[in-house]
């Protein structure tokens, strides 16, 4: 026996045939005679529609009604869901965010979970009542709040570390994390542990796989994820013998573990140089104090050695990142600040990509960022900028050459899968 | 200054546009210094898409969850609603059935309301916020309840009590109670004023302006329902000034009103006749016995006089009236029961229409039935069966004669409008 927690994105309760399925599929770890608590999103679509409605009704509305408004996806599907689930012969009861309750902080539309109260929940759980708990939403000061997009990731491992879960399973699109994109690398392996930190650049480099809060409260709160393919049939084993990927603390992976975890990539970044920005103290406070006002992240910075031409101050090239989706409000944060800042031009680029080689691995062994280097050196691959991290090395090239990088650092790093003898 | 509740129904929130105009309304409303809380239904068509989610979910659903599943709609308008409002700088915020609280009975999928809190939403309104409120649900034991369907115009006029409201303005299709369906004729005047009493013969008997429950509690809480238009121009006078129909008391109508106010048809009754039924006693019962238990409402009865044949038992026809809708499980149950009944052959004829003629003006004037009688019966048209309340006649014919029989019933009680002079 033990205690699960199992999360259904928005493609697994598009329509009653789907959320009949995920019934079946949540009976079954029932009848084994787990306790079970689902956390469930919105029918696919249907959350961009009420947040549609809401940007209609006013470009600045209300948080709070917002929420109202928003929470009622998933307040549909978990009714469904336990209509489904008794449907079969399963008890089931819907616990909404102001039934449990679970508290948020007061910042409505991007809440964060403070508290949930599990007497209630662990009642039911305890006495064979599968509980289905609406992900994305909760309440503060009695009125509806929700986690902003992606949240019900965030609900599911909060409802773990609440009633203490032995594991929380994550049904997705994908059937669990790879070392690197299947799409780009067919002998890419599927992981069968990865631990959070590992996960979280993953995800935060492209993997998109699960919510990036979601893996740094697992983290916190030490909840073993395991991240599952939502479309295997109702043959398939239980989930606690489901070839997903668990995600883990450190001390859960082998120490004869692979070196390299896996390669990311991500082509959602976009380059910007400013030149001759003068080379004086402030200089680079003056660059990125405003981008930081303006809440855009920026993620690689270079900066030049100084070049001094004759009768002139000195001066220096700056390049640095931004997601892509911040270019156009960068480029107008920077040119409002020119004046202070003193650059002469500013040229930007979006067609280069970000490479990372992830591995915890990587922290007992020197030579990965060299390798990394003669690698994509050998293949005439330019790289315009690095940065790294105790668990991974990013850089920095042309988007064109982003499967080839991936797919000769994939082999590099000995991940690719054998290939099975005839 | 009054305290106003205005009720929306599907069609004015249908879409982001329509809220906006609901919402111009409002503000009028509210910039004369009025009190104001706003009483929404779902989005036209939402309510039926969410049942049929729960119905396809499941045909024997829990109504506890079948409950989550569709006051969705009205929580999702009453949260644009307030948007709407606030983007045109009227001070507003959505209170859900849970959040006032509505309290109902247990009765799942067809509550009843059974007491509103009003302190936090006096509160408020009189702060002048609006108060926005979702329709059709409350909460039982924590749990979300809902009404049953057309169950909004009930939460307004409970709100309306609650708040101890000046008036209960219901916004809807038609823009008041007419002396019959102007569709038949055109002359049908606009009543100014129609007493409960009235209003509950005329919408039971088909003219379908409100629910008949929502009535019901007006009446018996003497709340003061305006009917209006919601399709008449932001350019329309005030609700105070408009010409829609007020539903009062007995009290607030002129002695010297009409002695009849309206006559109502309705075309979905169905007729059956039971042949050669045993005249004995207890026969009656065995007929409407099973019917009631089948939770099938018996409107009109005929029973004719025992004829004996030679060599046998006396026998009668007896003929009813059911509405069509419940004709077939009409006509099993009495199938099934058929040995216990002993009736002879069962026919039935759905080609018939029930004609009312309404007024609390018969309670001191004799010869209303008979005026109808005659009228009918100089235009050939044949009576099939009679049933009379303290105001209201109502008679069976055939459904062929529908139009014709308003129209003269409508010209010989005066009721005909004017033609103006050119």
């Amino acid at each position: 026996m033990a205690r699960i927690v199992m999360k259904f994105g928005g493609t697994s309760m598009a329509g009653i045939e789907r959320i009949r399925s995920v019934a079946a599929r949540v009976k079954r770890e029932w009848e084994a005679g787990n306790e079970i608590a689902v956390v469930v999103s919105a029918m696919a679509g249907e959350t961009d529609r009420l947040v549609g409605f809401c940007r209609e009704a006013s470009s600045l509305y209300d948080p709070k009604e917002y929420d109202v408004v928003v929470s009622a996806g998933e307040q549909i599907t978990s009714g469904l869901l336990a209509i489904a689930l008794q449907a079969i012969g399963v008890p089931a009861r819907s616990w909404l965010g102001w039934q449990l309750p679970v508290h948020t902080s007061d910042a409505f539309a991007k809440a964060r979970i403070e508290d949930i109260e599990t007497g209630t929940l662990l009642a039911s759980m305890g006495a064979r009542e599968v509980a289905v708990v609406p992900g994305f939403q909760g309440v503060h000061d009695g009125r509806i709040s929700t986690l902003g997009r992606g949240g019900s990731d965030t609900s599911a491992v909060a409802v773990a570390a609440a009633v203490k879960a032995d594991r929380c399973d994550i049904y997705t699109d994908v059937d669990g994390v790879y070392t690197t994109d299947p799409r780009i690398v067919p002998r890419a392996r599927k992981l069968k542990k990865v631990t959070y930190e590992e996960m979280l650049e993953l995800a935060s480099v492209g993997a998109k796989v699960l919510q990036t809060r979601s893996v740094g409260l697992a983290m916190k709160e030490n909840v073993r994820i395991q991240v599952l393919s939502s479309f295997t049939g109702e043959d398939a084993p239980m989930a606690d013998t489901l070839p997903g990927t668990m995600i883990v603390g450190e001390e859960e992976i082998d120490v004869e573990r692979q070196l390299i975890t896996g390669i990311a990539h991500d082509k959602n970044e976009a380059k910007i140089t400013l030149t001759a920005v003068p080379d004086k103290p402030g200089a680079v406070a003056a660059i990125f104090g405003p981008l930081a006002e303006a809440n855009i992240n920026v993620d690689m910075i270079i900066q030049n050695i100084a070049h001094q031409s004759a009768g002139s101050a000195s001066a220096t090239d700056v390049t640095f990142t931004v997601p892509s989706s911040d270019l156009a409000r960068s480029i107008e944060t920077l040119n409002q600040a020119k004046a202070a800042i003193g650059f002469s031009e500013l040229t930007h680029d979006t067609r280069v990509a970000k490479i990372s080689v992830v591995g915890v691995g990587m922290r007992s062994h020197a030579g990965v960022a060299a390798t990394m280097f003669k690698t994509l050196g050998e293949r005439g691959i330019n790289i315009l900028a690095i940065t790294t991290s105790e668990i991974k090395v990013s850089v920095l090239i042309e988007e064109d050459y982003t499967e080839l990088a991936v797919r000769v650092l994939h082999t590099a790093y000995g991940l690719d899968a054998e290939i099975e003898a005839a």
